[in-house]
């Protein structure tokens, strides 16, 4: 009798986000319990977050160009956080639902998966909750949650990169020193070698006439965090990270530090040796990303993570009515990214930003 | 004045775990809250599990063998659960604590970022809490979970393998249709490939004669889940698997389906087609490892785990005296597995089954 | 330098109640996730019980008359859930921000504690987050939470009455038959013997020429509800409803059963003798309220609940000038109401919806 | 097909306490999350409380005598917290199950809704997980939570005392100043007043002899707590402690300072007047017991609990045997206590200073 039940889109301890909102519906937002109080928020720096996440910020983005102006609700006073819960809306404005069928199911999206889960009751129109667009709040609440971090520990720096498109690679492997000033938030493009933005875009270019998209893989780090952050087992560094990164849609993969290439090291190549240094304790390489035991050595955290090309796809497609139980062969409509990784990289920071913030919260010393 | 302070071992919604005990302390347990009344439980089967992460069983891991013999203390009543606490344990027996000193930090463990985290109370012999030791109880509490499941959804199967092993590799890309019915669980060295078998024991001498160790691959699959487990967002498949694997020691990336291989395909390439037949919907390929916006589609769930090689050698190695607040280059005694993937495969399939378990459990119909 | 840190605003485990905004704020509004999808819910039942709560249907309410529009904005998809987050929000319009000073502490109210709490940085108008005005959404999210009930078990029944205001008295102890078909929700004045009306009335306007208020005592039943609901200990049916129903402001006691009452009985007294009449099982009284060992036992859940006096009341009080550090006698202004109980009942009805479907969502059989 | 699920026996957010064990089954104990480490932990001091709750202690109290003595099992280390989790567990040692019959109904007890909730799987011998015997790890667990309190905020102290057994009654209403200084922690009958003890004993005799049994009263109280501490809603001092205090067998009422009294005094008397002295804020009266807005105000945290007879008592009563479906009257065997409020005090302090400790950490400033 009752459709399937479950909490899926409030997460923290000491800080609670909880999003709402569907890609077609009034408005979404997010709401963000346990914030210090005291904390300046500028929303200047909220905005400019939002535009690096904006399809306006890419002519090779979505047609929809949603304005994303952001109104807080409670928990602001003074230009202040009281303490209480801060509620943050973002009104849909550029919604064109006629292009949305719920009973052709497109490949590689939730179409089939949200059918069965909500027995029919979902909001099908544009993915609905589990559109990408859900990704603006969180990209609000990172946004303050960087803020946040910022007046707890000054030096606490998120950056972000994009490694590669497709087979488009950027360098892979960095000293862990470049990351203490690496800064490429400004770029629109941001790879460390600039001359790759011809090739991108050209293949975005070959890509959008084929009506097909691309993927590719994102690189983030935190620089000026203290050791001493995390925990043993289920609340880890990379635990608590990984969780929220697989949340975001089109994520597939995440390693820390090495990662995959670890496997094949030897031990004595993968420890990172410990020195001290007038008294300041490091390692020599970086292969543990920053975290032993869960827990934050003092080194710049180093993740990368895998985001599969959008799935919507204006090439035809083989799928299946299901409501007709049949085989077909389809071509959708619906405005989508060609290469929603262009976007990404400040979703990444802001969710890992979320993450840090509570295990922060979690671990500060009476 | 206090010690930092968060909750690390407790995991879960509807069932929640709870993991305690130390390497060299007087007993490793858990306590599962949650379970079903009424179930069975074979306890010849957590055996069974057990043996398969047991140095015991293998001549080339640690020379500490453990007993691993477990006790149900609670929640056990006329072999069935009663639906209340079912707490287990399993005391220390081969424990040799001289070897540990406090004082000299272990490079790629957790010995400098515990020290830090617990200001120096952490119980350091054998890593104490921070031992993969403690995987023995979460291989109880899985294999207690893989009976719970199979009772409520008979069809569900867990099965894991060994795709390499340094620069050894086993086949890493099967059809889906193959995971149906592969089962390596009876086998020593989980690869399909047993030809491997005499390359990996000398690799394996080899690195116990120079003091060093290994890392690999892991691969592990779930048949016969239902679609529509999971959800959206903070609480997707993923976000849940991804949480409780990296709390495994050792792990430092995961990835499903096709992972990071995803990034370099089109999305034409990467969408798995949807297709019907006989009213059974299923896709032609699996590139999304059975997941979907978060949630089942019903097809095998598929995922890799990056298993780093294990940080305690014997060879030597460049590291501090934090106390003396020197750089030493030391050689460090305490038993160790020149190569604990052998031993991990059990580990990764019951700490899904505790995820998995989860999450069904929250989608359960009324 | 941090403000103190806590989340204070979502409950829940199946089901999550996330409230947020402030007395004087933007709107005020509510988060919940977990909802079963596919349920029809009636939006002229939320508005008939927020017209219930509402200042408008009491002319000796409290001259602030708020709208109380609510909108959906998320979750609701063809007047169904979705299963996916429900947002939804009320605009505050009749907000007079003047009468408010952060320096001068009222008492009896949260102005001092939330000073200390938030370290001057509460929003202080009107109480902000503390206000009574909050329990507007909660009203809104029990009575979808009512609707989500009915549609699981359509025989659950909540009932609520003012058992006293002040010292006069309305019938304390009924039958617990009497409660199966007790029904006063339609009655402005929830009393057994409405003949008390006149009495009320005049003693309610006598305190409002006093300048001053008055509190008084609120039973509640649920009927319909099948025996196996809830849990032994943390999780019983009195923690979850407790843990709710002191959250509402003045709320000071809580009662279930023949509560303190039972105290004076000795064990065969106090013990509900169990029958069976044509294979039904009941108790002969229900001392017990309908819950025994934290579970319930098919009887009608009754609990009695003490409401305090408004604390904000226009007589000269002594307090203090916190900023002045000065002892002084003070006259507050600010709109409030005199008898705040009898708004009171259809908030303590809601807040047990939340508990409830929070509780059976738990217990659910698969 | 599944018997009901839900977790039941963990609490708490930044402290996690999981209670595990049954009446009559190997061991009893529990698992305490989340402590900071290095905090010194004296084993006297939890004997000297489990002795409080002993029924060694009472020659009144049941004639099962269990040793109690208790053994850590991890998370404790050269005599200090290690701030990884801390198992405890004390072993059953005095059992007669043949006493207990599955099918004959105790009225007053959980036998019949555990029967429902367990689908008939639970242990049923003594009461199993829902036995007051498993308040003896809560005690160990209060203990040591009492031990961290005191060295974080060496003023915090915990009191007893019984205010009423039945009908006889010791002093009600105390001025809040007594309260600092009142220990009566080694009195064996805490009343204030020494000479009611001939007349209790009497009458605990006399119950004896007919079979029967009787309840009571506790008040206790909290003195040297700051102000600041607690939440708004859900989570405020009131919210948490009752949540925990419902959880203890036989509690059927909790009310917070003046209580269900506040609801015959009208605002002007139940608000506490705010008086500053020396730059010391307090009130002059402590109606509110502590709190307001759900957070502690400085003064005294004061509380009192109704305590119901216990239900197992030896007289005949009326009841079923829900095998044959039939009414019988019965007379119960098993031991029992005839006057178990003797030994309820230190739990009531014990579930507390868990509830205390809890929520001092979420307070704790960065």
């Amino acid at each position: 009798m009752l459709g399937v039940i479950s909490v899926s889109s409030i997460w923290g301890d000491l800080i609670k986000i909880s999003i709402f909102g569907e890609s077609h519906g009034k408005a979404i937002g997010c709401v963000i319990d346990g914030l210090p109080s005291g904390i300046s928020i500028d929303t200047k720096l909220i905005n400019k977050d939002l535009l690096r996440r904006s399809a306006k910020s890419y002519e090779l983005a979505t047609p929809r160009k949603e304005a994303d102006h952001f109104e807080i609700i409670s928990g602001f006073f003074n230009n202040k956080t009281t303490g209480t819960p801060l509620c943050c809306m973002i009104e849909n404005t550029d919604t064109r639902s006629k292009d949305y069928s719920p009973e052709i199911l497109r490949p590689g999206h939730a179409d089939y998966t949200a059918y069965v889960r909500y027995k029919g009751f979902q909001d099908y129109r544009g993915g609905g909750h589990f559109s990408g667009r859900i990704t603006a709040p969180l990209v609000i609440a990172g946004s303050i949650c960087k803020q946040v971090l910022h007046s707890i520990e000054p030096e606490i720096k998120f950056g972000s990169r994009i490694i590669s498109i497709e087979n488009i690679n950027d360098k892979k492997t960095l000293n862990w020193k470049d990351y203490l000033k690496l800064d490429l938030s400004e770029l629109k493009y941001p790879f460390i070698n600039q001359e790759l933005i011809p090739k991108v875009e050209n293949r975005i270019k070959e890509v959008i006439k084929e009506g097909d998209s691309l993927g590719g893989i994102v690189e983030c780090w935190i620089t000026g965090i203290k050791a001493g952050i995390g925990n043993p087992f289920f609340d880890s560094v990379e635990s608590e990270l990984a969780s929220l990164l697989f949340s975001i849609p089109a994520v597939k993969g995440v390693e820390f530090g090495s990662g995959f290439d670890l496997t094949r090291m030897k031990g004595s190549q993968a420890n990172d040796s410990i020195r001290i240094d007038n008294g300041k304790i490091y390692t020599q390489t970086n292969n543990n990303g920053g975290i032993n035991g869960g827990i934050t050595n003092g080194m710049p955290i180093i993740f990368r993570v895998a985001i599969k090309p959008t799935p919507t796809i204006k090439k035809e497609q083989k799928t299946i009515n299901y409501k007709l139980k049949e085989n077909i062969i389809h071509q959708f409509r619906g405005r989508h990214d060609p290469c929603i990784i262009l976007r990404v990289p400040v979703v990444i920071e802001s969710i890992s930003a979320i993450a840090l913030l509570n295990l922060i919260l979690k671990n500060i010393n009476g």
